[in-house]
């Protein structure tokens, strides 16, 4: 009902941060993929804790095991079933939240939805590690699709004010994308790691978080793609990326810039190329016209909201006694989780690209 | 496939803007409620071209016929099905636009996705037009909705760089959203009106058209609707506002506001009213924490581009002789369809809130 | 959530007997495909009440009136939606029925559904009437699959003990389906005819009816269409006919008759043809191995409850005085709809394989 | 795409016979259900092999282990997901059917689907193996299906023509069905269980298989559930219990015997038990009128054919030489399944049951 998603290749994530694994059934993928497994860990290593030096040091040391559809490296047809066993799961750390919700988090949504039966320990289903089964079933979707020429990756846009330059929309290419999407911190102008590492570092110093923005985009797509109204290319990529935790909010192209724009200048006009090719000579649209691919790079932006798990006080309440508390959330918390969702959005885009290109057989 | 949304309050749109009739099914309804024809037709007008002076003088008379579902003023359970018969219909306005796509359009990759099949007259099932039965749909849902005590409304936040004030998420209630509902330019404040109609103008004088923001609330909905992952509310949502010609980017509380936000500030900390109920003391989420509804007022905004069909000449290309062409959109076409979308974007929002009461039967 | 079917080929039935409109629309359809009305109406024709000399001689000229995605002849990929308006529905002969449920009939269970509220003129949206658009379903994806070489045709298997000869389901070919699919009371051996005709009347005689059973078959269906598990082949189409109203059992292949066999004799030995194609020397299975097609004809079979409404005096409650009751249906009703029942098995089996072909896009 | 199904309560299931786990994935279970594991454990040895005499002796000895969902014997409310690895899988057994498909089986349909990728080996996705995970899901779903009142159980009617009695469809009552779920080999009437066994060991000695039907029944569902048309409990029961290898026909109530009966017979008439509520004298429609439940006992029956993997030489052919040939089937497989299907066919009632009472909401 809540955690699968997809047409025709679907997702169905399951775990809790804190019970025996988390992990993923992929249906419907097509059979005879071979799936590059040192591949796939880079892009789980991008997401991970730990890895990068503004992250904070747990390791989790997860390990993607296959529990079938695959045999010879290659797909079965058969659902692709994958598990991360939990270890060194420190459940004390979290003691206090069954009773004082932690603000911004799900803490208390989620005991108003499950009645109080939710797995509170480290945020339960509603943890940030359950986008890491999302991250292995992305990876698995990316290399399929870069044997049909669709290349995807993308870069920290923003953290807390600290701005890297966006994406050329009509020029963005699929060597570029590879190469941003092999990095842990990726960025198309490497200067600005270090006003946005500042910009952490100012925070962590506070007790403190900061959010920010990830650009994505995919090349390689052929026009027609995607389906008029609610089964769109817009409609179906923002059903999944909401899917991923602290994203408040999704635009493509031009996005909320288009409030400010004429018509005269937000229209892309077509051309051809000098192969024939029907191009657009600007790409405000991000690729997309009526819900349809154009055959433009496809350009999707993700806003991050500041972790919500920071350390210093917070005023909440307490379930128990019916009154006002105060909070100080402990444990390993990122102060900011940007780069590492950048991978969980690039994986998000994967799986919705391939799930289209599978359900309507265009191209791809 | 494509123009049919929800899991149990289900609604399929079909039409074409020059064919013989548009229209909706609507399946999954509760049986024996009332819905008051008036009162939807006042929604139905606020969409509609003609009825505001800033828009295009044409009137489409459009009517409402219900065909099934409907028994005695009340719903019976079973699809509700309506159509509108299309008049007046005008297409040698259009003819060009077959060999010669408008920029911004779905006109190009419609015929791309279609193998050139596609109603091209009017823009066919990607016009605009198909959006006044999602009002409908959408009208009936809330008459359902208030009777639970759920209230939606909302407003015109932006035109061109003029603004109305935003709404307060905490405080933005009942009254001021049913104020707004009735009306068709809904401002908060007023005093935007005269800047707003400005932007209008001086776009239409130019031959060209303006983009905006709509910004839309619901009150009364309970804790706890809603399921993680990708059956959140905001994913449900989503999905159902990119089906919104226009939409290019959605976003929810803060939205990509965050972006340059710390946590401390993001969070919103939990507190008990003075009857005991849960609040949060702000309210940059939205409403929602964890895909799920915190009973806090749910707050949404769409950006909508600016018309892409203009007056003014435009580069496009001719699909039959495989050449550069130029391109002037004749017809009628508002400047600027932020007041029309606005009630389109509540529609979807009463819509995808029923569907989600229905789905979850967790009061409502 | 209720009168939708379909992954890709959706099709969504409104209406009530007795009401403005019935009709559907179906959404997913391939565009460009030309659809000729002649041919439809001779199914919709089959169909219709009156058509028959044993039938009733109500004659509900029913025309099918196309709202939407149809362009010169062609779909245009956009819904197709249909209506049929009801004429001379004379509501006064179902009085009794709000509060003497009729056995048999759906009259209580969807009482007890929508909470009295449903309409129960003529049986609503439970009606056989309802059946209709669904054979203007089937006999356009009918036309369209008859071009990928994909035959559909049925004949009356049983009606109350006289019997028709099985299909030969090796040898059954296209030029048997098409020749049975054109006719108003379908056999093999029209020899049954007499015999079957004879059971009605005796029933019509005695102020009774009968039930049956009919047999369709698919012949041209390419090898590996279908998934395992839950959207097998089987499931699918068992998930449409059951959507029939008096379909009780759906079977394919031997169905119940393999209760009985040994594994030596069900089992269907594989052979090559004399054009190297794989073949079985047997069908027993059906036409599908694993939910999957095996590229041999499609068997299915359902059987039809006599009809419920009959006119000898019939014991029920009276839901507002709290009594026993009696009740005399009275009303125009066939004494046998298995003739009848035939094009909609076809039509259900039509609308569940164009929507596999376009869901797997494996050949057709 | 394949493998999951349930619109509310959905189940996923995953998995090869010789793949190194075979599992599901439960999701939309209501939170806070207590689930009893050694209940559980005996419905799943019912469906495990070599438990009965007349079975083959493999052991698998398979333990059902829960990776998420569950917390001090509780549903979270997250996705319940649970894993059998499997053991002692001894592949050698199946090299000659990569090249030879088995009559009857799904190898070659499979390799056709899945362009010759998919996991051969023991059936791969297609073993009567994947029934454990549905049997663990319908034991989970009955637990909590008791807890409101609702019964499920059922028998084994017939092996090879040797018949038990079939359930009186007004009178089987919670008393019956708990007794019959407990048992490994179900019979009402425990002196056909001689004449059964005997139809198996004739079979086994002539190095052959033999089919039957399974009868199961619910009680205690509440009138009112099911939706019309393609969402009613027929439909969505069908499109679950034909996932069951094996299962080519289902029939609810009298089911195929309509074909021979009156109206007057058919028909149920209504009538008020001595409490006051709605009942049917007779329950030939097997307790759903209009695809919706009337109160009254849900009778369903399922054929099952004979295992297709019998030990006497058999005619296929040889898909890499493309000549006939001869195929004897070695390895472990049962004479007759049908005991072991029975506790499947049950799981599958029991699954829909829960997803169509959690969907609905009405009562349960």
């Amino acid at each position: 009902m809540s955690s699968g998603i997809g047409n025709r290749v679907k997702c169905t994530i399951f775990g809790e941060s804190h019970g025996k694994a988390i992990g993923c059934v992929v249906d419907g993928l097509p059979a005879g993929e071979n799936i590059d497994m040192d591949e796939m860990l880079v892009q789980m290593a991008r997401r991970a804790p730990g890895r990068d030096k503004t992250a904070t040091p747990r390791s989790e040391g997860d390990y993607p095991e296959i529990l079938s559809g695959m045999l010879d490296g290659r797909t079965t047809g058969a659902p692709l079933a994958m598990m991360i066993v939990n270890h060194n799961t420190r459940s004390g750390d979290y003691e206090d939240i069954a009773r004082t919700p932690r603000p911004g988090h799900a803490d208390y949504t989620g005991h108003v939805r499950y009645d109080g039966f939710n797995d509170i320990r480290g945020g339960g289903h509603f943890s940030g590690r359950l986008t890491a089964p999302l991250v292995f079933a992305g990876a698995v979707c990316r290399q399929i699709l870069r044997r049909r020429g669709v290349h995807i990756g993308g870069h920290i846009l923003e953290i807390h004010g600290a701005r890297d330059e966006g994406f050329d929309p009509v020029k963005v290419d699929a060597q570029l994308l590879e190469r941003l999407a092999a990095k842990p911190f990726s960025l198309i102008d490497q200067a600005a790691e270090g006003l946005m590492r500042e910009q952490v570092k100012t925070a962590q110093k506070n007790m403190d978080s900061v959010g920010g923005i990830v650009e994505a985009a995919a090349v390689g797509l052929p026009a027609g793609l995607g389906s008029p109204m609610f089964e769109g290319v817009e409609n179906r990529l923002a059903a999944l990326l909401f899917g991923i935790p602290a994203v408040k909010g999704v635009e493509f192209g031009a996005g909320f810039g288009f409030a400010s724009m004429n018509g005269s200048t937000a229209n892309d006009p077509f051309d051809y190329d000098k192969d024939g090719n029907v191009i657009t000579l600007s790409n405000n649209n991000g690729g997309i016209l009526g819900g349809i691919t154009s055959g433009m790079p496809l350009i999707v932006r993700a806003v991050i909201k500041p972790t919500s798990s920071i350390p210093q006080p917070q005023k909440t309440i307490d379930l128990i006694d019916g009154k006002s508390a105060e909070l100080s959330v402990r444990g390993r918390h990122d102060p900011c989780i940007v780069p590492r969702a950048l991978p969980v959005v690039e994986a998000g885009l994967a799986l919705g690209l391939l799930d289209l290109i599978e359900s309507e057989k265009k191209g791809g």
